[in-house]
C-alpha cells in the first residue's frame, strides 16, 4: 500500500486485522440525559479509552506494523508532539523498534513525559517549523528511520477508519456519523468506512470556529491553510493535507463549525453526565449539536469521541466558583 | 423482608431481579498502567456509571420496589442529602410515588438541584441533626411516607450487595474484593455476596484516616461514633449502623485506613489513566493500595468504584500549576 494513494475500504479492513492484537476495541456508550438535551439518539464511540488515550494509536499502529522488516528495523520518526507522537512511540515499542520524536524545546513537560513514557526517543529543537523539519531531516539522515506523518499517509488514514468500522458493526441504522476535524485523518478514514458500509449515512465533522480552515477549504474547493488558529481544541490546529482533503471531498463529508464556549459546555456535560474524561478536541461534535449547528432531531447519531488526554491542572472551566 | 434483620444472600439475589429493569449492569474495567503501579491485577466495577452516578441507586431502588402497593402510594422519605437522596428520588419517580427529602437550608445548590432534577420534593430545615430529625418526623406525620435509611435497612443493604454479585459473575478467582466504608451499606452488602459466592475471597474496605470510626469500631468491638471527621471524602463521614456493623463483624470483613493525600493521588490516576470520573470517596481503595496499606502483590483484586459525583468546579488538586 503506497502511503500517498487514497486507501480503499479493503485497506481499512486490513488495518483492522493488523491492529487487532494491539488496539482496544473501544466501547460504544449512550447517555439518556445527553439524548434529552439534543433530542436525538447519540452513540459515543469512546476512543478516549483507546491505547495512549486517543484514536491516533490506530493509525500509528497500522503504519508501524505495515513496514517491511528491514525498513522497520531502522525505526520510525515524526515531528508531531501530541497524541500522534505518543501513539507512534507505543506502536514502535510494541514492534520492538525505535521511534524518534522531534519536539520543540518549548514543549510542555507533560507532553515530553508522555512520549518518553511510551519509549519514544525525544530530539529537542528550536520552536520553529523550519527547525523541526531540519532536525527531522537530520534524524532521518542519521538513522534511516521512516517518517510517519500524523495524517498525510494512507496507512494512517486506513487505521483511523477502523474506529468507524467498529462503530458501524456495533450500531445499526445510524443517520449521521460525526468526528472532529484537524488534519483530517480521522474524518477521511471515517468517510471511507461509512460510505462503503452504510452509504445512506451522512458523515459530518465539527471544527472550532477559531480554526475553521477545513470548513473554508471545503467551501473554496482548495486547501486553506490554518493561520494563527485560536481555540481551546489543541488537537485541531493543523491544516488538511492533500490526501485527506481529496478523500473528504470525494466522499462528500460535511463540516460544521462550533464555538469554543459550546465545546467547553459539551466537554463538561460529558464529564458530569457520562462520567468519562474527554479532551476539548473530542467535544466539538456534541458542542455543535448543543449549539444547533446540525439539525438532528429524532435521528440516530454516532459520535467518535477522539481522545481523553487533558492536563487535569488546566481545566477550561473556573474553580471554586 | 424485615428492614431490621440481616439480609441473606437470597435477599441479594431477589434484589438483583427486582432492580434489573431499572439499574445499569455496570462494566468491569481494567487498566494495565494502574496494575503496574500496584503490582496486582485490578478489576474495577464502575458504579460511577450507575444511575444517579453511584451504587446508592441499587439499594434505594430495591427498597422502593420492595414496598407494598398501599405503603408505596404514601411515598418515601429521607434526611440524607447526598447520593442516597438522589437515588431515592429517582427510584420513587420510576415507581410513580413521591420522595420527600429533608435537607439543611445550608446544603449546596448543586446537591439540591440533583435531588430536584430526579423529582425529589425538598423540605428545607435548620442545619442541625435535631432539626433534620424533627422535620423528617413532621413529613412522616403529614404524609405517612416510609423512611428509607441510607444504610440501616436490610432492603438497602441487599440492593448494595448486587454490585459485588455482578462483579463475581464477571470476574472469576478474585483474591480480594475492596469497597469504601462510610455507613457500611456497600461493605456489608458486598460481604454477604462475597462470603456466599466465593468464601476464599477476602473482603477489605478502605476508610479515610481522618474519618476512621469504622476501623476503630472493628478494633474495639463496638460502634465508635464518627466525631468531627476530617477528609476530602464527603461520602464517608457517617458512622456504622447496628445492622451494618453486625454483618461486617460476622462476615469477617477487614478495614484499612488511607491518607487523604493518597486518595487524591489515586483519584487523579484513575481520571488520567482510565479516563473515567470518580469521586474522592470512590478512590479510597486504590489510594490504600498505592500507599501499601494492604499487601496485594500478584493478587487479583476487585475494586468497587462507588460513584462519580464530583463538583467539577472544586477539584482537590491545584489548577494552572
Amino acid at each position: 500500500m503506497s502511503r500517498d494513494v487514497q486507501p480503499s475500504f479493503a485497506d481499512v479492513g486490513a488495518a483492522a486485522e493488523r491492529i487487532r492484537p494491539f488496539a482496544h476495541r473501544t466501547p460504544v456508550l449512550t447517555c439518556s440525559s445527553l439524548d434529552a438535551m439534543v433530542g436525538a439518539s447519540l452513540f459515543f464511540k469512546c476512543e478516549n479509552f483507546q491505547k495512549v488515550g486517543a484514536f491516533k494509536f490506530r493509525g500509528a499502529c497500522n503504519a508501524v506494523f505495515s513496514l517491511g522488516e528491514e525498513e522497520a528495523q531502522r525505526g520510525v520518526a515524526t515531528h508531531s508532539s501530541g497524541n500522534h507522537a505518543a501513539a507512534l512511540s507505543l506502536a514502535a515499542r510494541l514492534r520492538g523498534i525505535p521511534a524518534h520524536v522531534v519536539m520543540p524545546r518549548t514543549s510542555r513537560a507533560v507532553k515530553r513525559a508522555a512520549v518518553a513514557g511510551y519509549g519514544g526517543r525525544i530530539v529537542l529543537c528550536e520552536p520553529t517549523l523550519a527547525a523541526r523539519e531540519a532536525t527531522l531531516a537530520e534524524v532521518i539522515a542519521d538513522t534511516g528511520a521512516t517518517v510517519i506523518h500524523p495524517y498525510t499517509d494512507a496507512r494512517v488514514i486506513a487505521g483511523q477508519g477502523t474506529a468507524a468500522l467498529e462503530l458501524l458493526e456495533d450500531v445499526r441504522g445510524l443517520d449521521v456519523v460525526m468526528t472532529p476535524v484537524g488534519g483530517g485523518g480521522l474524518l477521511s478514514g471515517t468517510a471511507i468506512s461509512v460510505t462503503s458500509l452504510s452509504p445512506a449515512t451522512r458523515v459530518v465533522a465539527a471544527e472550532p470556529e477559531g480554526a475553521d480552515d477545513a470548513f473554508r477549504s471545503l467551501q473554496e474547493g482548495r486547501i486553506v491553510p490554518s493561520v494563527n488558529p485560536q481555540t481551546v481544541c489543541d488537537g485541531l490546529l493543523t491544516s488538511l493535507g492533500t490526501l485527506t482533503f481529496a478523500i473528504i471531498r470525494e466522499r462528500l463529508a460535511e463540516i460544521v463549525t462550533v464555538s469554543d464556549a459550546a465545546v467547553i459546555r459539551a466537554m463538561r456535560h460529558v464529564w458530569e453526565r457520562m462520567k468519562i474524561v474527554i479532551e476539548p478536541s473530542a467535544a466539538v461534535t456534541l458542542g455543535a449539536l448543543l449549539e444547533g449547528r446540525l439539525p438532528v432531531s429524532g435521528l440516530r447519531v454516532g459520535i467518535i469521541l477522539s481522545g481523553g488526554n487533558v492536563d487535569l491542572s488546566e481545566l477550561p472551566w473556573g474553580q471554586n466558583q
